[in-house]
């Protein structure tokens, strides 16, 4: 990865470049106005690329702190990042003009005179007078409910839960599921061929540290009031320790939400209805990779189901447009995004976030992939009034190619990773299931120098044999890398993985296509997948859980300001 | 749909049939212990369907509430629906035993000596000292936030809402978003062809009337201690009105999510954390249609989305077997479903539930459907280093056939609903887009009975114009019809939808594979779909909603019992 270092260094050595400033002042811009970031170039081939090169782009903070909606469009120095010479300066777009600072503050002290337009809402909050449920021994060992894991701050991953344990309802004993979970890498490639944005394709872990990235947690709005706050450790580049203080917060969480139900319908008239409450543990961390922010949350239910969220916030990566309405552009003329406000494109891009999937089902060995496929079968003549209907096949992974998953709507299937050593009492093999939300898959060609970079995202599931080396799905050295280490090349390799440690990877991904909502700073999108038991208990295993109680729930009353 | 008295008057009526009473007895079972279902018989094109019909099948409730979990396996009387007369009795399957009581109890008065065994969690609670932020007026117009919407229990569908209108920020008015969203119909298709099996493909809002299936809903379980709740007005069969207490609640949620944020990483070292939090106000129902319960959530955010929420939970329909264990079943037989415990088998299902959703953006004329989809675009040879990139391509639909959509993730789209009328002030015209989720397709043989009446699942997406005559996807009169009446009739009709009051209908469907942690009672399983604002608004409607501050939030103390 790159040092914060060598990021900060990189964003300054421009100004001393007399060509730099230069241009930054026939623009009509003040150097003491700009504010540049530091772009990994990723890799094409190119001779310059012999050397560790990074790109530098700027933007003016002059009357607003939100100087991503104020490009300086055109303008890229290729630098060497060792050295801080200037190898190059791209020095285009001059005729279009900087967006301005107009309706892009966010800050509060800054919007809070508008809050009369709106209708504010009374004080809400998540209580629990009586403490938190869970422990966090060693400050990494947490205990909840049924569950037990550790939890690490990471300079590149961000956030590791490892020897993670479910309570068998049954036997009292704790189960392995999971020896380790972990966002392994991000892909972002941006849909604009240009000098200025083709090489927009970044890999937010490998290349500017996911973990580094991780500001501290705000209290009562980034984690409720109840959260548990815990800090990071990382180096300097010069090897100095620093903490990054509430870096991952921890909290219970209750949305209201149900966990199982049932009443009895008018039919059978019986004066049923047993309801218990849903409550979760959500553990969170939030990387401000330059402009964007990553809400990465693991949340565990006492079903037994866990669930991996990424949120996208922050800001858009925007780009200077001579246009201040459509009306002005031509229908043949493409703008690779949406016209967001006077002067400023919102690029199409897509997020890729893979996760390694390390999973121990009762145990680091003797775990199987099983692709339970739901297929339709036709009725024989004469055999049913039915003419189809949907027969599951169940296809155990020999190899790892069995394992390369693309998602389809009209052939669905589970994924199950069962322990073939282990069957529940009626015989079934105990397992999870990776159960993909809502998700997208990159259409990037494979011949394309990203794709091959980022060829982790060619699939939506890969499962591969458990391997020290293999943590990191774009390869341990990310920066500049050519695609040759990544997961596609271990997957491509085919080695077997029945009743093996395997490790499974999932690939959650989003296209953008930016609207003018997420000008000046993007709503909360967010999208999920989900492990799941599968037979993994004998029965429901939260089927002993009460229902809530009055007589158990605090009692409250209003601020004193209020 | 038939009557709550058609259903109980069915479930009795096979005890006055002698060769009835006598099949059971055989069994060996007391017919005091019996419980019998009313199942909707589709339609198959046979001579005795006729008239109207239904087939009836009994589990015993011996030792057990949970009367699902002993099916009477094979047992299937056919009966005249107006008349009760007996037409056949099919009675199979007398070698298969009944399956055991043993672990099929889920009520809290007779497991809460289980307890013992769990980790209790210590209370947690949504707590509003001040009140909630919602007004109701005269019983069914909600206000919230910048929302304003009508609220409706109805028997068939369960809830509607309507006129839903949001304010926009800037000019403070509020602006046309839907004229009326409810659950159309359900359409769940079992996946097993044999006698006692086939016809099970029921359609819960058109057969069994969704909302007349909605009981009280359970206060600080079913919705937390801050919710308003809601009863429904009914009619029974001799026309008698009653009331329906408690059938839908209201309330906001506090999760501890995250509606934007924004914190300046450390490469830009700028002092900088915003973060808004996420409270949502949330409208649920939750239908139990005999074993099955379906929570349905409308949840609306002040950033402008809207998304419809559908939770399964309670009991499911199981099926008996001769096996204790797999290992007594043969490689070669294909069981329909997982032994889930000893002599019971979850049958393989789908659920499909299918939204009405007659959107009006900016009022209800000039609204057109425009698929906005994501084609891989490759370069010219030396137009860049990239080969290729993700370009927008807009097509607006002219007809219906245009507008009926197979999610595919290979060939991603957007799907806007816009007002051609109206434009942003930088020229975007205004709109709301669906957004999927994690969703299902039904993979039934479109010339299957069952298909053909639930045609409307052919597609995930429909767009139709506006009808009055049009409410409901599986057709006006659902019970034993034939699929003459769908939404694929009259969207087949390929009718203008350019510039006209448009209806979208989104099917979100669940594909559900029976596992032991279904028994006896299932966790909760969700999926959600959204509609959300797509250059509605200028700009970021929440960006002047102020953050959580400590002096607002509830003073709280343990309750007296703790």
């Amino acid at each position: 990865m790159m040092t914060i270092e060598d990021m900060v260094t990189a964003t300054n050595a421009p100004l001393a470049n007399a060509d730099f400033n230069r241009t930054i002042v026939q623009r009509g811009v003040d150097l003491a106005d700009l504010a540049c970031l530091p772009i990994s170039p990723g890799w094409y081939g190119k001779v310059e690329e012999k050397r560790r090169v990074i790109k530098v782009q700027c933007y003016i903070m002059k009357d607003t702190i939100n100087f991503y909606m104020r490009p300086i469009e055109g303008l890229t120095v290729l630098l060497d990042l060792d050295t801080q010479q200037v190898i190059q300066i791209i020095d285009e777009g001059k005729n279009i003009p900087i967006a301005k600072a107009t309706n892009t503050e966010y800050r509060f002290s800054s919007t809070q005179k508008n809050t009369q337009k709106i209708n504010l809402l009374k004080p809400i909050s998540i209580e629990q007078p009586n403490g938190p449920s869970f422990t966090i021994e060693n400050n990494h060992l947490v205990k909840w409910a049924n569950w037990e894991f550790h939890l690490k701050p990471d300079p590149r991953a961000g956030m590791v839960i490892s020897q993670v344990m479910v309570q068998d309802p049954d036997t009292g004993k704790m189960r392995n599921v999971m020896y380790k979970g972990f966002t392994s890498e991000l892909f972002v490639p941006y849909m604009d061929p240009s000098d200025a944005w083709y090489f927009k394709t970044y890999m937010d872990a490998g290349e500017y540290g996911f973990g580094l990235q991780a500001m501290p947690l705000e209290p009562l709005n980034d984690c409720p009031r109840n959260a548990y706050y815990m800090d990071g450790v990382f180096v300097a580049a010069d090897g100095t320790p620093y903490v990054r203080s509430n870096m991952v917060c921890v909290f219970e969480s209750y949305a209201g939400d149900i966990g199982w139900r049932h009443a009895e319908s008018p039919i059978t008239g019986l004066p049923i209805r047993e309801v218990r409450p849903k409550v979760t543990l959500v553990v969170r961390m939030a990387a401000s990779v330059a402009n964007y922010d990553y809400i990465v949350d693991w949340e565990f239910q006492t079903d037994g189901l866990i669930r991996a969220k990424v949120g996208l916030s922050g800001i858009l990566m925007v780009k200077g447009s001579p246009y201040v309405n459509m009306n002005q552009v031509n229908q043949n003329e493409y703008l690779y995004g949406t016209l967001l406000s006077e002067n400023i494109i919102g690029v199409i891009h897509d997020h890729y976030v893979t996760f390694h999937l390390d999973m121990d089902i009762d145990g680091p060995s003797n775990n199987s992939f099983v692709k339970v496929n739901l297929q339709k079968e036709m009725t024989s003549p004469g055999e049913s009034p039915r003419k189809s209907y949907l027969k599951a096949v169940r296809n155990v992974a020999k190899t790892e190619k069995d394992s390369q998953i693309k998602l389809k709507l009209y052939d669905p299937s589970e994924f199950h990773v069962i322990n073939s050593n282990k069957k529940s009492r009626v015989g079934n093999p105990t397992g999870y299931k990776v159960v993909p939300g809502g998700t997208a898959a990159s259409l990037l060609d494979h011949g394309d120098p990203p794709q091959k970079r980022g060829a982790f995202t060619n699939n939506q599931i890969w499962v591969t044999p458990y391997n020290e080396s293999e943590q990191w799905a774009a390869g341990l050295f990310v920066y500049q890398s050519q695609g040759d280490d990544t997961l596609a090349v271990w997957s491509d390799r085919d080695r077997p993985i029945e009743n093996e440690d395997i490790v499974v990877w999932y690939t959650l991904g989003f296209h953008h296509i930016p609207c003018q909502e997420d000008f000046p700073i993007m709503p909360t999108v967010s999208s999920s997948f989900e492990i799941k038991p599968v037979n993994f208990f004998e029965s429901n295993p939260i089927l002993n859980i009460p229902p809530n109680s009055p007589k158990d729930l605090p009692i409250c009353k209003a601020a004193a300001s209020a």
